[in-house]
């Protein structure tokens, strides 16, 4: 029977589990913390006081969002969870955290500690440079969408996969929160005041909202591959060697581009904020062209990798040359369009980030989230005409500052 | 328990079932008649003797089709079917045979006897013109896709809808037979011996090879809506005054356009075919361009109703005027592949259609085929800029068959 665990409680759930046989070895010492991190579930450390290295993450889900409260949300996405960290771990081992036990009665996952690991977004405000980010993130996208898709599964697996992994209380979060609300007056939405006249020009282009409710189309109906749905750099734990991405809980069957996209409008993001937190000018411009050149690695990486997937992997469905590179076409557009609308809601929208709301001047943090935009809105109106990911690299260096925003 | 029916037994169902109360009241002279129709299914009219117009079709779900026994189908077939028939008449009330009983034991379904009309496309091949045709085709594609579309439905119900309505067996039918084998080399293909040279210069096409899988991709994977799958102009019986849209057992979550293009695509094939079935010059002439009016018609009504039904029943999820003229044109666009899609598989693929197989002269019959080729050609390789239905008119009256064919 289900019920909510605490500090307490958690401990005998955890020495009652099969973890106890495999990972906390002869751990009579356990102690839970509750790393009360999520905006959504319950997460706990358990490890033993003697030897803290012996330790476990447990993530339980609530019928609602920790945060808050009044988002009702299904207990299953703990399955969902489940599910996508054993696909992760099997296309790509290492790249996720490991899943040790589901319990799908408490609607909990038990699975690998990662506390040599930071949330890569801190450390984007403190630029710290991440060898092997972009490499990892790359392949892990190349690997997981494509392994999913109908490029590789056989059409009626893939179908019946598509089926049974629905979403729609989690969906619907993005499709309020990404495409519709910041496009619209709507009382979740709230920036700084003193970027109001960039947020008017915004409200009042309709080009701007006419492309959030393409993509919003096609994230409501693009069943392409299984994707994580919330693959920004708050989920995503790295150190200078390893790279772990968390927290599947939002996947879907929906557009490929749409995970791409994450990543890389969060980067955008982050490069707008190093206005304020990269102090010193020349390393400003240093940890910005570090940030740019991850954007291209990361697509080049994908776009490598992926390619190398349909040369090697694909199934006989699809024989011809020149749809692959039709396929990979689109996904860049894709990609630059929900990049955009992943950067865009994450300023005017409902929930922001620490990138931006660390600042604590209002005016700096005005500057520095109009930059963003102005990147965003670059990728969003001219995603159709694009062929390169050089050219998205230049939007982002080009993007200023709105000029009433600097005032 | 489930049996297959024949001619006597299916008297004896017909007469345990409900609509012996409703439709066939005091009928006890019924007789049951195979009407042999279908490539997929059983088929029975059940009738008075006494009373003639005291009658009903029984259609029933074999495990595999009829006409091709090695081709596996799910039995569940009846079930969509009867889903579909539900929506439609909800929607197109007249539009399509009424639903008087669905036995989800038997996989079977008793609907409206249609004795009073023609499947078109043999009208089609007799130069008759059906007035209200146009306006009725467009209006049923306009209800049926908007109404199970996201832009009406909400967005946990059509998920939850796409994912009951899953129908792989069917689809992979339609995968491999519209999108994949009439590009590549395989057993299954057949043409006139006489149209070998227009063949292979598409088979040499690489263009047409990929926008054929670019097409795939989207039939595999655009869940615009729930579409009937099979649209051409075999599916649908008319007489002067009434059209109904039958058989929607290939029905599932698809892209709007495949509806749409299925049946323009089919007016391709007859308006190449009256190359034979007009002998006379001016009466072909006349008749094709009843068939290009059709298809103008076809689309413009199908264009006003669906925006009609954007303008007064849309859900607030879309709120931007110019998103809906970007809608329409994506689906003018889809519906110029898929409609060229379907039409080229019926000249060089598996299963052909009396358009053309009735044309005995093998020389007549590989220039009709291929002036229907040609026209579907421009519509695929053109797709991606066209912008009015006009376009698509002008490239099918220039269609000409091609001159090694002619020789």
């Amino acid at each position: 029977m289900y019920y909510a665990l605490d500090e307490k409680t958690v401990v005998d759930y955890v020495q009652k589990s099969p973890v106890m046989a495999t990972i906390l070895v002869d751990c009579n010492d356990l102690v839970g913390a509750d790393l009360a991190e999520g905006n959504v579930n319950l997460v706990f450390r358990v490890y033993s006081l003697g030897d803290p290295e012996k330790s476990v993450i447990l993530k339980q889900a609530l019928p609602y969002a920790r945060k808050y409260p009044d988002f009702i949300m299904p207990l299953k996405r703990a399955g969902i969870e489940a599910e996508l960290l054993k696909i992760e771990n099997k296309y790509c081992p290492g790249l996720a955290p490991e899943l040790y036990y589901y319990d799908n009665e408490m609607y909990l996952n038990i699975m690998e500690d990662l506390n040599k690991h930071i949330i890569i977004r801190y450390g984007l405000m403190k630029q710290i440079q991440y060898p092997k980010f972009s490499q990892h993130v790359g392949i892990f996208l190349a690997r997981t969408l494509f392994y999913t898709s109908d490029l590789y599964l056989e059409s009626a697996e893939k179908k019946e996969m598509a089926a049974r992994i629905i979403n729609p209380v989690m969906c619907k979060v993005t499709e309020d929160l990404v495409f519709t609300e910041p496009y619209i007056d709507h009382p979740n939405n709230n920036w700084t005041k003193e970027l109001t006249p960039h947020v008017k020009e915004i409200k009042a282009n309709k080009s701007l909202q006419m492309e959030a409710l393409v993509l919003k189309e096609a994230f409501m109906s693009h069943s392409q591959a299984l994707i994580h749905g919330d693959f920004h750099t708050g989920s995503i734990m790295v150190n200078k060697n390893e790279t772990k991405v968390l927290d599947p809980e939002f996947a879907f069957f929906g557009p490929m581009g749409f995970d791409i996209g994450a990543v890389l409008g969060n980067l955008i993001l982050s490069y707008g904020s190093q206005e304020y937190h990269a102090k010193d000018i020349n390393k400003r411009k240093e940890y910005r062209e570090w940030l740019l050149k991850a954007i291209k690695d990361i697509w080049e990486t994908f776009e490598k990798e992926f390619r190398n997937l349909m040369d090697t992997k694909m199934n006989d469905q699809w024989p011809s040359e020149r749809f692959k590179d039709f396929y990979i076409l689109k996904l860049l557009r894709d990609t630059a369009g929900f990049g955009a609308a992943k950067a865009i809601r994450r300023v005017i929208g409902m929930a922001h980030v620490p990138d931006m709301w660390e600042i604590p001047d209002d005016k700096s943090r005005a500057i520095a989230e109009s930059i963003a935009l102005n990147a965003a809105q670059a990728w969003m109106l001219n995603r159709h005409d694009i062929t390169s990911i050089n050219e998205l690299i230049a939007m982002v260096r080009a993007a200023k500052p709105h000029p009433k925003v600097i005032k």
